[in-house]
Order: C-alpha cells, then sequence, then structure tokens
C-alpha cells in the first residue's frame, strides 16, 4: 500500500518532520512517499495561504495517483483543497484536521485544538462545525508562526505548552488535538508530560488512509464528489491533465 | 463609487450578462467593471472548478483593488474564494451567494436556491449552513451545465421553470433565489411569471457591495481576515504582489 | 424613493437623532420621513416595552405606505413588531438588528453587539439565531437606560466604550455592532476610535431598503408574510383599516 | 388555586370550548376562570392578528394577576405575548404550544402538530426551535380558517384527521399535537380513533400551572423576564397600570 | 392516582430524602411510592454507574406496573434507563432531569444545572442538548460525591451555594436546577436563600407524572418506544418477564 | 494486537458472521477474538434490548481487558453501552456505529444508514446527531427482525437493496452504511452491485482500533471517561470486579 503525504507548503523541512511522523506509525506494508509541494506560501496561515497552496496541492495529488498512490494526505491542518482533491481522485484523500478530529472522538467527549495563530483559528473552528465536532471542542492559537516550530530558540514550543495546560484547566478538556503538521513531531512527549491524549493528525491522517484501503473504500463518486465534467481550463493551471 | 465585479470562469459572454444585470440595478454614481478571468475553468460546476478558479480571481481582485476599485463582487454562486480574497483586500469583498440569502431574507423565511448541476448543490447547502439559512432554506439544481444557460435551445430556461415550479408546491417556498451568475438576466421576467420574489445574486451583491462603501464599512482586519504575513510565495502565484 | 423611518418608542429627540443618522448615507434620490410612534413607551427596554410599541409602530407604517413609502424601517434593535409589519404591508420592511447583522456578515467573521440594558440581552441573542449569526456573535449588555445615551452627562458612552473594548479583547471580536437605535450617531467615531469596523442598524437598514426597492423586490405575499385573512378587529385596534 | 385562562382573540364562543377543556383536566381544589379578549381580532391566524392581540392579552392578564388568579395561560397556539406577560407578571405564565410540546416530549420521540392555516406554520415552526423540539417535530397546517372549527358542517375536523393521517404515515408521528386552542375538544376522541397519544394545549397548560404553583416556582425576576423599568407609557395602552 | 419512584442507586436513606420531597408537593389524591433498586450502585456518578443501575431499576418499574402503579419517576438526575423503560411499560415513566428542565423552561431564559461530580456533567449537558435546552443552559460540578449529600458535615452544601453563586454572577443564571436526586430537600431552602428559582427534579417529575394521568395520555407504542419484540433473553436479566 | 469483538447479543451464529468479517479487513499482525455475549437478548432491536445487553457486555471488555486486549469493540449498530465501557476501560472501546459514521465521512458528503427495524432508526438517529453528522445522513429502516438476516429465504436482502435504492433516488445518498452488525457479510457484494461505497461497521471499527493502538491512544481518564470511584454495586452486577 502506498500513500502519498503532500505536505503543502513549499518548506522542505516541514515534509522531513511530517514523513518521520507518518513512517512512526505506518503498517508494515506501508510505503509512505512525502512530497511537498512546489508551487505555494512557505506556510498556511489563514485563508490567503491557504487558497495559494491549492493548485501545487492538487498537482502532487494528481501526480501522485498516476503513479500508483492508493490514497493521498494532505498535510496541512487547515485541510486545504480537500473538496477538489476528492472530486479530482478516484483515490481516497484525508485531511489532517479531518482526521485528527475523528479519532479523538473516540476517546474524548471533550478536546481542544491547540493550532498556532489566530489566522487559523476560526478557519479551524469552521472544520469543526463542519466536521460535526461543535460542542465538544475548543479552538486556541498559540500566537506562533508556523514556521517557528522548527526554531527549537523560538520558544514555541513553550506556548503551545502554556496553552495546553490552559486548555486543561479553562475548557475542560480530556485530550488535546495538535493543530498543525509542524507540531507532528511533538505528540508522544507532550501526551507523557501532560497525561492526557495527544493526537497528532499526521500520524491519525495515515492510519484512516489505510483503513480505507483495506476496506475497500473510496471517494464515492456520485454527487458533491462526480469527477469534474469535461470542460476548457485556461491559463497555467490547464497542465493538472483533467481539463 | 468604483465597483469591480469579476466573472470568475473564463467565458467573456458570460461577463456581459452579469455586467448587464449589474448596471441595471446600479446607482446613478456608482461605476460597475466587470472583468473575466483571464486563468482557470470556463464555468464553475463543483469543488475542483472552483478550486481553480481562485488563483485568476484573486489576481483579478488585487490588481482591481490597485486600481482604485472602492468593493469587489466574486460573480460566482459558490462564494469560491471568498475568505482569501477578503484577507488579501483592504476593499469590501461580496460573494453572490451570500448577497443573495442576505437579500431574500428580508422578504421571505422559506426559500429554495435553483441551482445548475448536481456537483453544486451540495458546496451551496453548505454555504447555506455557513450564513445561517439552516432551517429556511431549500437548494435544487435543475441538471442543466452552466453554459448551457447562454443557449436558448438548450431547454435550460424550462428546466429552471420546473424546478421552480416544484419548490413552491413542495418546499413551501415563498421566494426564489437563482443559483448560478448565469442566471442573472432572468431574475425579473421569472419574477412576473411566477408571482413569488426571485432574488439574482448580483444584483444584490451591487447593492451590498454600494452600502457596505457608503457606511463607510470595509473587511475587518483584526483576526480571521487579518492581512496574510509576509513571506515567501514560490512559482506562478507568487506574483500577486502581496507575498 | 422614499424609506419611512419609524422610531417605535415615543421620545422624539431620539427621532432626530435616527434622521439624522439615516440621511448621513442615504443616496442622493432618497428621501428619509422619520415619524415618533404616539403611543407606546418613551424607550424600549425589554418584551414588555417591545409588546407595548407594536401597536402605534404598525398604525405608522400602515399610515406611512398608504401615502406612498417604498419602503419602511423599525428603528428599535429588537425589531419589534417585524413579522406583523410584513404580514400588513405590500412594501418592504426592515428591523435595524437584521440589517445590522445583514451587513456586519460581509465584513467580519466573529462580532459582538454592545447593547443597552440586561433586560434586552437575551432578546437580541434570541434575534441573533433567528438570523443565523448564533456561534458568529456574542450580546453584550452596558447597563445604561435607553434615554441616558442622550444625556452627555450620564457616563453612558464611556460604559459603551468599556464594552466595547471587553468584547475586542475577551470575545475575540473582529468588529462591533451597536445594539440600539439611539446609538446611531456614534458608529463613526467610535470606528475610528477603536480600529475596527462599528456597525450602526440604523444606517445598515437605510441601505438594505434603498437595495430592495432598487432589485424591485418586495415581502412575499406567500406563506408566512400572506396579508391577513379579512376579519372583526374589536377595540381601540380595530382603525387600521386592514382588519 | 386560581387559574386564569385568556383566550386572545374576542370570540367568546371559543374561551367556552376551552373552559371546558380545562375544567376536564383540572384538579378538584383548581377554579379556572376563563376570560375572553375585549380587544383584538376575532381569531389569531398570522403574525398580524398576533400581534393585535397582545395589548388586549396584557390587559387581562394584568388585572387578573390583581384579582389574585395563582398562575395565567395564554389559550392561542402561537404563544402570543408570552415573554411580555411574563415580563410584567408574578404569577407564572403559560402558553399551551410551550405546554403541549413539553407534554409530549415525555411520551414520543417524534410528533407532528396539526394546525389551521398556513399562515401559522411558520411562526409555530419557530416555537417548535424556541422550545427545542427541532428534529423531533413536524408542522402542518389543514388549511381549515379558526373560526370554521366551530361549525360541525365546514368540514374541518375532516381535514384535520387527514393531516393526522399523513402525520402518522408520512412523518413517522408517534404523537400528534393539536396546533390551536379551538381544537381543545377533539383531542380524546381523536386518541381513541388514531390509538396515538394526542395532545391538546389548553388542558396541558392548566397542568403546567398546577403544577408551577404546587412546586412554588414563578418566574424569574433576575435577567430577562426583570419587571419592566418605570417609565412614561403614552396613549391608549396606557391603562395597564405598570408604566 | 399511583406514582412509583425509583431510586435506582441501592442507598435507602437517599430514598428517604426523595420520598419526602415528592409528597411535599404532589396532589391529595395521589399516593406517592418509593422504592430502592435492590441491584447495582450505592450511588450513580457517571457512565458507568448509570449502566449498572439499569436493570434494577427496570425490575423496579416493571413490578411497579404490575402492581397497579399509573406512572413512573426515575429519581436520578442522569435520567439513566429511561427510554429503555418507556419502550418496556405501558404506563408514563419520567425522568427527573428532563421534568426539571421542562419545568424550568416555563420561569427562566437563562439557567444553571449545579450537579455533584465532574463526572456527571457531560452526560447532564448530553441531556441539556437532547431536551432542547442547549444554548440556554449551563452545567456545573460542584465536586462533591453523591453520598455526602447526606453528610451535613461534608460541606456538600456549602460547596453547591458557591457554584449557584458563580451560575449567577458569571453564567447569567435567571434560575437554579439541581442536578442531583439528593439534593430533593433543599430546594425551598436555596430559593429562599438566593432569591431565584430553584427547581428539584424529584418535585418537577411528581407533577409531570400526575398530569400526564390526568390528561389521558401514556406512551406512544408507535415507533420508538413501540413494545419490545418477542425474543429469548438469556441469564439473570431473563427474569423480568417481558422476554 | 490483539482486538476484543463483543457481540452483545446471544446469538452465537451472529458472532461467526461478525469475525470473519473483521478478519478479512485485519492486519497481518491483529488477533481478532469474537466472542458472543452469554447474558441478554438474542438480538438488539430497540431501547429495551441496547439497555439489557450491557452488563453481559460489560463482563465480555471487562475480561477481555484483563486477558490482554488492546482494544474492544462493541459490535451492535446501536453502540449499546459505549459510554459505560470507556470509562471502565483502560484500553480504547470502539462502537461500530461511530466507526462507519467517521469512515463513510471520508468518502462522501451524504449517505444514508439503512438498519433493520423502526424501533432501532430513531435511536440511530439519535447516534448521527450525536457523531456530528445530523445534516449529511438520513436513516431508513428496511423493516426486517435482525436474525432474519441469517435466513436466505426471509427475503431480508431483498429488503435491503430496496432501501438502498430509495436512499440512492430519493436520499441523494452518495454512500450506504449498513445499519446492523448482521449485515457485515453483505457490504463487499451491495457495493459491487449498486457502484456507489457500502459501509460496513464492524470493519471500520476494527481499522479504528488498529489505528488507535497503533497511535499509542487510549480513552482520556480525565472528565467524563474517569475511572468509576470506587464504591459498593450490589447484586448479580456485582461480580464485574471494579466495584
Amino acid at each position: 500500500m502506498r500513500i502519498l503525504i503532500v505536505n503543502p507548503n513549499t518548506t522542505a523541512s516541514m515534509t522531513v518532520t511530517i514523513e518521520a511522523a507518518a513512517r512512526r506509525v505506518a503498517g508494515d506494508s506501508t510505503v509512505i512517499e512525502a512530497v511537498t509541494s512546489s508551487m505555494g506560501p512557505a506556510s498556511i496561515e489563514g485563508y490567503y495561504d491557504e487558497a495559494l497552496a491549492v493548485p501545487g496541492l492538487l498537482k502532487e495529488i494528481s501526480q501522485g495517483e498516476r503513479e500508483g498512490a492508493d490514497a493521498a494526505i494532505i498535510a496541512c491542518f487547515d485541510d486545504t483543497g480537500l473538496d477538489a482533491a476528492r472530486a479530482m481522485s478516484s483515490i481516497p484523500v484525508i485531511g489532517i484536521c479531518e482526521a485528527a478530529l475523528a479519532t479523538v472522538s473516540f476517546i474524548a467527549q471533550r478536546f481542544t485544538v491547540v493550532t498556532t495563530t489566530q489566522r487559523s483559528r476560526v478557519p479551524i473552528e469552521a472544520l469543526v462545525r463542519r466536521y460535526g465536532a461543535e460542542g465538544r471542542a475548543k479552538v486556541r492559537a498559540a500566537d506562533i508562526p508556523v514556521l517557528s516550530l522548527e526554531d527549537p530558540l523560538s520558544g514555541a514550543t513553550e506556548k503551545l505548552r502554556a496553552q495546553m495546560a490552559s486548555a486543561l484547566e479553562e475548557d475542560g478538556a480530556e485530550a488535546i488535538v495538535l493543530g498543525c503538521a509542524g507540531m507532528a513531531d511533538l505528540a508522544a512527549r507532550l501526551q507523557d508530560e501532560f497525561g492526557v491524549p495527544v493526537v497528532d493528525g499526521v500520524g491519525a491522517a495515515v492510519k484512516q488512509a489505510e483503513a480505507l484501503v483495506a476496506l475497500g473504500l473510496s471517494t464515492s463518486k456520485r454527487g458533491a464528489y462526480a469527477f469534474p465534467a469535461p470542460k476548457v481550463y485556461t491559463g497555467l493551471l490547464a497542465g493538472f491533465g483533467i481539463g
């Protein structure tokens, strides 16, 4: 089983973190292929970055599917481009936010998502509502730029810890969801420290992708995710091979 | 007052229809500038087309703002790219779906949106929920390709009429919302025929844009729509001038 | 275009404030006619005052329509009597709460309504839910009597400012809605002071009324807003001319 | 224990029906006092009638309280004037819609309200949502004028039966709620005929009123139902004695 | 009229408290029969205790119905076993949480439930949602074991008072609901102390049971509460007499 | 990895079906241990059967955990006893309804659950709401007793197919969820026949259980799922070893 993980920002070092987290939890017969988008923002912080990340992301998923991937994962907690990718693909496509929320729902009644920037808080609250976790989940931002997670001197992890502590004390959280792909390497350590389940979306998405493939399930092609109708696509985006 | 209307698909003849509908309702001192995106799908039918229309759309809005537009309208009923455009801009940005839903809510308690294709039904249902009209609105698809609206021999208008009739009879609709920018020229005629209010999103959005400008209001730059953080944007998308 | 604005309380000095705010934003060809109800409470603070304001309000709207008004506005943030007025009228009728919520929704994802008294907080929360802004909006009361807004020595504006500051800090508000018609003159100044959009319902309602008239739209007479059935109305209320 | 029941329309024959239904279920020590409003519409069908019924209704409740009533019931299924009456009174005030929905919720998971006219359907759907029964309840209109219920030759009861049958077959209803005070005499007979629970709001409200009095509970005077602030009420409404 | 009240925990002293509270509010012609379950946990604190209390509870209700009870009450605020009991019985069955929420809804727009342990908070929040009071109610836990309510030296009542005070100050509560059957004797005293309505579920349920019996209403046997289908029940649970 | 699957009804032949379905999708290193409850109903159809199945179910999960299971699955689509089992256990516990809904949500926007009896429809609708799929899912009953699924001559599968066809045509379903553990062997065949994804909860739960174990996640012991407090459990249920 080959699972493609696309880091939809263009920062290759973050892809390394993501790939390592994915491999730690992947099954023995699963091949993880992590790629960095070649087109778009260096990090995804808010609606604008989300939008600009989509074409590069779709290109990678389209190519990965042609090269034989059995499932694809979008490794950004905003689940950017998810619906478009599903409509375009025959293989299952998983977002790390939806995977994390589905996973934490099996082990906690109340939980808090801790993400990076305030720009991302409201979009993630919209995802919480979309995925039906409204009333169970709160979203907090640690006020840290995404890329600061890669800099041990930035204090980012300490700010993340502070929000986790507040989540437990003030939100009644029973578990924590890490709300950024760049936090994928921290889950196990923070789970040990805080003594509550800590869910990383990258790992969660790998297991959901494996599950769908093993169950013989893929995106329905009836209704909202039907293949795009044939039509002319103009400009630089035309090269995806579907239009 | 200058209002930019972007047709985010690449079909210039549809822009003509949109521009005419906008001018019919614009105030005396309003200048309507309608542009056709140069990049993306020929029509927007579903998630994939939506996603591929965004970069071209953002480019037009960004350029329009630099050239002095006071407000911008996204003339696609999926409100594609709306949040990204708002985050990027200082001027107000209006989607035609949100404008239509806001407008019809002043004149009817129950209404039905009639859109083109089944691929668009579920995305519009999500917008209905996002904009708080859940429980008041139903969404129907007339099963007509968007561009067939331009062909008088396609039978598209008849299929639209049939869905309107069903909406009144089966849904208890008190008003109809036309769920595609390409239907903008039909509202007045259908309102006369059916004897209930028929709302076109293009016209509605023009008035909302005029309203915001007159009220001295623009997108909040605090929170979800804060300007994007400075960062590197790689590839062909880099030319937008913000990153 | 003639727009009737009814102040449903009996305090004429508040009508002056309302009328001025309306004229500031009205289009060149719009005639604003503001009237004070002759029957009812001196200010509307809570459910009881709302109910007693309705007959006088309906009388003014009924008379205004007969005299040629193209649209009517109910200038009380509780939107009192709105549904009854719509059922009774051929012309569009707009409440200032619904107009303010519709308007702010185009420019902010999260916002706070600041109203006058605690008696009004829960009724406005019900309107927030009715108009579909639940989850986006919070409501705060500044604990000031409505009429104290007219007394510069009352400290009312300072209490309002304090709640606005708390809204930004504690609620994550991206914009503020002024939750009383008597605050209509404060919006521009407070917007400048706080650096976030501040929406006044009176101005918002004027633009919505203009929009509906320009779009050729009026209240649907099918369903919930059908004209009242002919019947006997007994007592002093019988003089409205419909029953 | 004295329970005041106000028929807020001016049709005294309907008060007779209501009073009889109330007495059938009242406890031995309960005195039922039913009064007909002297001011307002002959029947309440939709928003306009609702609004015009309120002053006469409030007057009766205010007088009843002064004369020693322990609780008051508003015998119109739209629960018109309920919040104003509560704010004005020290005694508990019950609406027959809220009483019926509370009662049926103890004996069925899914139910249908059958009301009279289409004008009343949407207002009752709003009450269903307000009282938290959304998702459990459907509302149907039998398309019968309220007063036709008093005319055995009108065919009204047959139309009501037809909607009940459809509710059981199409809605999955497990119980029926009669959605008009004028149907209060039909509940027992229809329950026998259809073999499912049939709830009448008048009877239900009597028992809720008795319950509150027995439990020593009355409307909270903290928050939304605080007594109205002292102020000037102008015009014919001024005689209620509170302002 | 005979009303059976089952204390589904095995602590007989708590049944004494419950029975006294029930008798204080019961009608003259009502016979209260309170029984203690013989099987299950000594107190019900959270999901596990709830589940283990159900068989003993069902056994008592089944026996009570055979012996002529007209209605049954489950005297645990988690409403444990309620749906099963309804499906099994011909007589009405009432939970004290649903009775309390229905009752408080007639007298307050916003209220807070104060329960015992954190383990019970989330289950009660789920009941609040089930019964449609979401948005009106908050739930607080006083962090007191259920049985400590019986020990005057435990400080339990003081902790309860502290949460009530916080509910009024921080939650905007207009009334308080006591969230444990073991608090049934405290309602009147706390109502006097705090000057807001305080609702006890045991008393509320007695009045709801009396109401249903007087109204001639019982659980619908159509749909979700249809009698169980005949089948084999194995093991010690088989003795209930239905299977 | 050892996964315990408990069939909470007492019909061993259904356990055979369940176990086979589980093994078909389990990973190479997963050991599936399926057990039949020794106490409770022969099939679970509605609330009463659900309740009576819980003690036997908890006993099996408790024993399985002591014997080294890494995760447990409750193989009844009502997810009966799920919360109690989680509170009692250190290992993850998964319900097949929640697993099926989580799984189908990755591949379809709209779907229909087809279950067996009308008694189960409303309880499953409550689960749909609990798990946040309200608005995406419909529930249909094929009106077949659970055990008829084991009898090829019963016509049960044909009735199931008829409901699936209606779901696609009338509900706009993009995928089907089989709403009974006894249908676990039918998923692959029906998926081929109907050309849309068909999700079986048993298989889905196996993959979710594997996922949680691989991710190092288990039920949070903070909050709602904290271990039960030590106390006396009386009667035959006392033998579970926790109380």
